[in-house]
């Protein structure tokens, strides 16, 4: 399983790759030009869509919850299940999505090392997150009563995923990357990460909210009706 | 950091532990009969309690889930809050509870050698879940609005947290316990650890159909509403 210990720009020094590793043939601009590119594409196409096609009419915060859930299934169906599936061939391969990994591996080295927590966490993402962010977009346009129940459900399994992710680095005091590096750790460790921290909350924040008060209401009528059965 | 690497009953050999460790001097029917006892007490007790003072009576479904909440309280605050605090010397500690890990170990050698996942996975489950199942319970007993959210919640946490540490252990290829003996793998890592996936998930379907109703319910209201209006 170990080769190219030594060869590789990953930390810690003397990591252990699955495979042999290649080094990138795009450059970071490409490389970040064109995923930052289809994600606005996605956000863009998806908030056009979301103002013509829905049952009712949704407000803005609500379009702008489907352009989110939208862009989380892509990313988790297509970027995270790359890695779910080709983890122990990512090191060494030249693909579009492979490269990007190894590009955001210099931030994180679990990636290309194939760590166990990392792909385990990611496979859960993929199969099960992936689907559930494209039905809660789904539930929003048909005003389908499942939407908050669903989008609590995701936005918890985000928000726990993200913090073991997260703690497990902390916990091993960072060895995986580049601490303080204006790129490595602050763009692409903390500002990337950062939004499945911050929305999932806000999210779920929101769905209790909703789902407590519907609740309220359900209970409120069956005492009600208790009552009068009672009289 | 590692010490007492060829001494010690824990699997894969040469696994180091944070600390020096010394061998249980409780017996294994001690540290089970306390443990399965004090289960059973809480199980009782809150049952007993549950049928007498709650503010509007409870079905016999929702006093065994108040059972439930009650002993998961106490085993993520008290057993697994322990981990969490001490896992860097409970192989060396003789204390009731580090000697109550020193034996799960034996099936899951990630306990006693602090693994990062798992130290990071527990510190979650005491600090977030342990006192959440405690509000669930007081959430039924009180008929409050939230159970049903907050069960959503927790039960979530709890589902995700056994998947991924389960999911960890089969990708390991089962490197930390002695896989196919009756008491280690059977009892300690199957049974033991199977009320965590079977019940969540259980919780969790009911959690979601219970809002799903109330939520539609709510959604019909303001449709009638809106047409009122219109009219």
């Amino acid at each position: 399983m170990a080769e190219n210990v030594s060869t590789h720009p990953y930390l810690p020094q003397g990591l252990k790759l699955p495979c042999r590793y290649v080094e990138n043939d795009k450059s970071i601009q490409e490389l970040l030009g064109v995923f930052f590119g289809l994600t606005a594409l996605v956000m863009v196409s998806t908030w056009i869509y979301s103002g013509s096609s829905a049952k009712v009419k949704l407000s803005t915060v609500q379009r702008l919850t489907v352009c989110w859930f939208v862009l989380c299934g892509c990313i988790h169906l297509i970027l995270e299940g790359w890695f779910s599936v080709f983890h122990n061939s990512i090191a060494g391969d030249q693909s579009f999505l492979s490269q990007l990994w190894k590009e955001y591996s210099k931030a994180d080295s679990r990636y290309v090392s194939a760590d166990t927590f990392t792909v385990v966490m990611e496979t859960v993402t993929t199969w099960l997150e992936g689907p559930g962010c494209l039905f809660i977009a789904m539930g929003y346009v048909n005003n389908s009563p499942n939407r908050y129940v669903l989008q609590l459900l995701v936005s918890t399994g985000q928000l726990y995923g993200t913090v073991l992710y997260i703690g497990n680095e902390v916990k091993d005091g960072f060895v995986h990357g580049r601490m303080w590096d204006p790129l490595y750790f602050w763009f692409y460790f903390v500002v990337i990460n950062s939004p499945w921290v911050i929305l999932p909350t806000l999210l779920m924040v929101q769905s209790c909210g909703k789902m407590v008060q519907a609740q309220a209401q359900m209970d409120k009528a069956a005492l009600v009706k208790g009552k009068k059965k009672k009289n």
